[in-house]
């Protein structure tokens, strides 16, 4: 019997845990879910001789260590920064760990160790970072194998509201952190096109966005991600003349959503004075100039003050979030992002029913024999309700499959591993596809 | 005989220590100046019986206590950071200190103890901080004392260049740390109008400006600085309405400059792919957009980026320091502030007989037997040659003045003190004006 140790089990963890169970009869494993809260998870295991729960705290290091000894694989959706804890245990005691978060630099320095005690570290095993790695290593690998010089890879992702729970005029509901949404795209953007570096600084993120097209679904927008060079490498593309990876939303909302950056919305440095004491509307007047276009209609003020029309959808959006009206916040000591997250939780919750949906699109540019060609590999997946939703199946699911891989011996890779490898990522896009999770591929 | 220690002789020193020399005689000083390098300044000692120099490592722990020891005041004009080592062991020793600089929480925490010891640590001495509280006090003071009600205060200043040495479209060099100069303005700005509290995101500082009238010399720009709301308290103007501080630039340098900031050119976060290989072209082309208005003049492609017209003046100025021509940056590892400070400094380095120019200007409102005024009090200063700069003379003379005050028994302040008491600035500002730093009033 193989023991199977997962820690974090919050609302992403649902299909994983599904997965796990589903499996662990066949497999002959026993698993072990252990979270700071197990109340909601009893019912899922109480019946099941193969699966317990376990109230457990990742800072108690006496507890850490005494589960991980009884483990023989650890599966982390522990929040990012609490991985690396247990990884040193696992190192201690030789075990096998995987999350679907960044290896970051503190992982890399655990690299030779992991390697030479024989474990296996599998990281960026979930959605984005995952199964992005994957499905273009897919389609990048075929284009090699015939012969094709990839002159250009971009990829977008986005997690959005399912057509048929999207009711409102962003075209876009919460399906994940909030504020990493209010956050997303802070810093500067880095990308390559036609072998010259670009730079994109954050108040000029969602202006400088690209336009894709899905069929069925229509146009969306795309806006660049921080560090789209340091992909580079791992995918065999040192030479590549032009990389981007960015977000993708639905049409309109990069716009509107600009204007939250310009006014400085989107800031969490600092807290605002007197913040519980405002309202929607005294918050956005709070970053708009004083004395211009006074006595006018806020809706004018603000499309005049951000350089729009006064009938800019992007103004309709806005006021459609309620932030013309004196709906007090009720936030004392509040940064300006974390009033916007307030304002935004109120109008963009997935109400029960609503179903979410994933939209990944990879666009390749190579030339085979003398001849440009392009490539694109899209998929659309749409979550099963609130609990099984698109977002925690598509994060879950390859990280279940490669724990099952990793179990069974099928993985040989050892050390800080992501999955880059054919031999890797195959088998997983491969079972993927029994759970609908499917890329299209388009050659033009 | 009263000794005095003045550690850091850097060019911005030149004043304050011409002012000690002078009146080192009468006042029966001894004067030591202590610098890394000490060369420059023997000629100007070496025949003072009553001077001398020392080659002086702030680092060196030894050295520090035994100089401090020797003094009576201790006078610091090193970079702000290393001041509170030294009032570390002015507290030790029992030791008087002056500085040009902010008070820091570090020296706050010190001022209980320094109160103890009898000690005063007398901080922002210089121009900004240092005669903007004493001007601005002085006029405060006076308005308060005749029954009026402060209604608003903005003051705004600026190291300049001078009228007769302003030969460039941008109309200002470096008088200043110019590192500083590229960096300025970075964070949100706040401040009060008409009891809101406003902030300016940076990405908006440059474009939301105010313009100012000084006799003479015509139309500025002031653009508004980081907090203004934290000198409320230390003026005593805790409800007052309106307040806000910045700084002053001639007409149109903030426009210019605002392209800067919109393209990035001012992040200094982050190191540009080869950097070493760039021209200044190449440089601003990392920050345009790829395709559009590909093939079309530079000039042309950045005015329509940037939303400017084609012959505005902020093109012109920024075509003027060669951004459109493929010179060599040479400059290897370097982020994009650092790039942009290279190129400036080959245009806006004062030249051989160049003399810079001092502009602070406050504005008062405020209403009196119900009626509302204005005051507006100017300063408009000039330096006499390259070594006694405006800046040198106008932070160097009031830190001097408050050193021989502080010896004569006159400022009776212990603790961390700043110069907003009538009877420590009232002198002060009267003994500038024999070097002919005089504030204009002028009444509405």
């Amino acid at each position: 019997m193989k023991k199977i140790l997962l820690l974090g089990a919050g609302r992403s963890a649902s299909s994983l845990i599904k997965y796990l169970l589903d499996n662990a009869p066949a497999e002959n494993w026993h698993v072990t879910i252990g979270d700071i809260s197990v109340e909601h998870l009893q019912p899922l295991t109480s019946a099941l001789v193969f699966a317990d729960t376990l109230v457990f705290d990742v800072h108690n290091a006496a507890q850490r260590a005494s589960e991980i000894a009884k483990a023989d694989l650890v599966i982390s959706l522990l929040p990012a920064s609490f991985h690396i804890e247990v990884a040193h245990e696992c190192l201690v005691q030789e075990k096998h760990l995987i999350t679907a978060s960044y290896v970051t630099p503190a992982f890399l320095d655990l690299h030779k160790e992991a390697q030479s005690k024989n474990l296996t570290f599998m990281m960026e095993s979930g959605l984005d970072p995952g199964i992005d790695h994957m499905s273009a290593l897919h389609v990048i690998q075929k284009i090699k194998e015939k012969g094709g010089k990839l002159l250009s890879f971009k990829s977008y992702a986005g997690g959005l509201v399912a057509p048929e729970s999207d009711n409102n005029p962003w075209n876009y509901k919460f399906t994940w952190n909030p504020r990493n949404v209010v956050l997303a795209g802070q810093g500067t953007a880095k990308y390559i096109k036609n072998g010259e570096y670009k730079y994109i600084p954050y108040h000029k993120v969602f202006e400088r966005t690209d336009e894709l097209y899905v069929d069925g679904l229509g146009h969306f927008d795309g806006y660049a991600n921080r560090d789209s060079l340091s992909y580079r490498e791992p995918y065999g593309l040192h030479d590549i003349p032009t990389m981007l990876r960015g977000t993708l939303r639905r049409r309109g909302y990069c716009k509107a959503w600009n204007v939250f950056v310009q006014l400085g919305l989107t800031d969490d440095t600092y807290v605002l004075e007197g913040s519980e004491q405002m309202t929607y509307r005294t918050y956005l007047e709070a970053f708009m100039p004083p004395a211009t276009y006074a006595g006018q209609p806020m809706s004018e003020r603000l499309s005049k003050y951000t350089g729009l029309a006064p009938d800019d959808e992007a103004v309709e959006k806005i006021a459609w979030l309620g932030f013309f009206e004196e709906t007090p916040v009720n936030l004392a000591g509040a940064t300006p992002a974390q009033i916007l997250e307030k304002i935004l939780k109120e109008k963009w919750t997935l109400a029960p029913g609503d179903k979410d949906m994933i939209v990944m699109q990879h666009l390749f540019g190579y030339e085979l024999a003398g001849k440009q060609h392009e490539i694109t590999s899209t998929l659309v997946y749409l979550g099963d309700d609130e609990v099984h939703t698109a977002m925690a199946k598509t994060v879950g699911l390859p990280v279940g499959i490669l724990a099952k891989r990793l179990l069974q011996g099928n993985i040989t890779h050892r050390g800080v591993v992501i999955p880059i490898y054919p031999e890797i990522y195959e088998p997983v896009l491969e079972e993927l596809k029994q759970f609908g999770i499917e890329f299209v591929e388009k050659e033009k």
